[in-house]
């Protein structure tokens, strides 16, 4: 079988120590190797949040993460601000709907940055938090995350702002506590290159504070209680922890320069792209969003007039590529090209030379 | 670093087909051959739990899943009978607690096999559903499953029978359609001998019809709607989908066959540690149990008094094996030792050299 390489944003190609992590045999994680490596990720998982708060892991999707941090911070019946632009953020909606919250939804063209008046008009007084997305992976965009929270912590100091970071934890810098954002969350199959399974949850002060008991497997006030003392409450994916180890011993001594490349694979994506006449997803009443309104976690971009999405997504993969299309609302209009993955210079220049090579044959 | 293997009752030595498939490269869950292997694991299971239901694959641990069930089947203050009697059944207690169901638990001695009438004497008139766990692999014991769900069928037939079979699937014969089981659950480190991170959620037809929403990631009502089509809500630990279906391959044609050879080992454990004069830990008022309501996941020993379990612990490590103590009331009490994993017979002849080389040297 020819081996298909991923240009998907999420899952992604794993990075190699992650893979030799995840060969070795299986480690016990009541023992003090397992929790050592489990202190390590959370502590190198804060540090990557950019926070001196909790991470806590959890054994999910980073959607049991996002239910874990709405049904921890907020009870039935409070309000909450959710900015929909997007799957992701939809999801937010439809977490906090499921659990009983008042939602202050606002529907907002998909690909369009948010702006910090659009999540402020949502926000009627007593609004005890806000939802964002700060990556909106299905369209390409990168929310301005540092304006919005400055906004809503002058304009609603009480209101806790909750971060989905799951597409912009190791891609783009973040620094929740500097943001004054509260809490955040990510998953394993994204920026840190391993397989789906394990969660991470950010709190800050003010989100420890408030925690409150919820449900039983998703109950971040129990997690936090044993976590701190090294320990899960429930059989954790370790495998993934360990792995998740040998990740962050690479990423973080260097964040930065990682962080540039990615930014610099994503300019040199959009250059292919629109070089080509291929108009960005991530747009402002028709005016392409400025790159740094752009999620370094994937290039969007709408497919021209009569090409459709399974034509370029066979031209990848007669080439060894996987590509995404759209997603939800974008479905069927869009496809999506993401280097999120383990792509040291040649093998990114190589997706490069696909990606103009399928334009060339398809434009 | 020597390698240490493990005799504990899960997390469990790997399977090699398991390993093999969990050192590939990462494969992205929307495209078919993912969602092939997930529609195999899914039947494959099925046939595993014995029912013609449905199974559905969870990225969580067992807690997860049992959670799942609890909030899928029954309502907030519907009464569910709980028999307490290790730490998993309290675990189901706590679960359904948390939940808000009316809990009518019952407080057994742990290590004893429960009877049909005990858990009958905890059901009155309009109980909704009993709880039960076939292997209390707290304490070692095999619940006598077909006893108790004829008995509780005849006299409450309305009521839903719910298992917890995460230490039974694959190490005791299972077959919940002919016992009149209704849910069952279990996790992928255990009898499947993958790494933690799959749950594993059996649906009988009364159980499905029973199904309501709950919450939003253990949402088993979503969760069905959308694997009936071979997709997952959200992103699953697609690659322990994928090393399930390789050890499914490779058990399933010749399932009895493992279970007699699990069997024997189990066997062989008391044999050794009851002729060195050890008492086992199921058991009846002093009596050991009968070797049937012994569980094949893991044998359990009384600590002989004046023994520390450390003791045990590090003369099996000095040997290169890691066994496991007791849990909740017989912590310091106990020790399990457990060839659940991955052991063919010279591997697991070493595992019965080394036990009963520590038994010399310690008694």
């Amino acid at each position: 079988m020819n081996r298909v390489r991923l240009l998907t944003p999420g899952p992604v190609e794993l990075h190699p120590r992650a893979r030799l992590a995840l060969a070795g045999p299986q480690v016990h994680h009541r023992t003090e190797p397992a929790r050592e490596a489990f202190r390590a990720v959370r502590r190198g998982l804060a540090a990557a949040f950019g926070t001196e708060g909790e991470v806590l892991l959890l054994t999910a999707s980073g959607t049991g993460a996002m239910e874990a941090l709405v049904g921890g911070l907020f009870a039935p019946g409070e309000r909450v601000a959710v900015p929909v632009s997007g799957k992701f953020s939809e999801r937010w909606a439809e977490i906090a709907g499921a659990l009983g919250l008042e939602v202050a939804r606002g529907d907002l063209p998909w690909g369009q940055p948010l702006t910090p008046e659009e999540v402020l008009g949502l926000m009627a007084p007593g609004t005890r938090g806000v939802l964002l997305t700060h990556s909106e992976t299905s369209t390409g965009v990168l929310n301005p995350l540092a304006e919005i929270a400055a906004a809503v912590r002058a304009a609603h100091p009480d209101a806790l702002i909750v971060v989905d970071a799951v597409t912009s934890l190791f891609l783009a810098p973040l620094a929740l506590d500097a943001l004054g954002v509260d809490a955040a969350l990510a998953g394993s199959q994204k920026g840190l290159m391993l397989p789906p399974g394990l969660a991470f949850v950010a709190l800050g002060s003010r989100a420890q504070a408030r925690l409150r008991p919820y449900g039983y497997y998703l109950n971040l006030d129990r997690e936090r209680r044993v976590q701190e003392k090294g320990e899960s409450a429930f059989t954790p994916a370790i495998n993934l922890v360990l792995a998740a180890r040998a990740v962050l011993e690479e990423l973080l001594p260097d964040l930065d320069a990682h962080l540039k490349r990615k930014r610099a694979y994503l300019e040199r994506l959009y250059a292919i792209g629109e070089g080509a006449g291929l108009r960005p997803v991530p747009a402002r009443e028709g005016v392409p969003a400025p790159m740094e309104l752009r999620t370094p976690a994937t290039a969007a971009f709408h497919l021209p007039e009569g090409l459709p999405f399974e034509a370029v997504r066979d031209a990848f993969l007669a080439r060894g590529a996987r590509i995404a299309g759209g997603q939800g609302a974008l479905k069927g209009r869009s496809f999506r090209i993401s280097l999120m993955g383990h792509y040291p210079g040649p093998e990114a220049d190589w997706a490069f030379g696909v990606f103009r090579e399928v334009l060339a044959e398809l434009l």
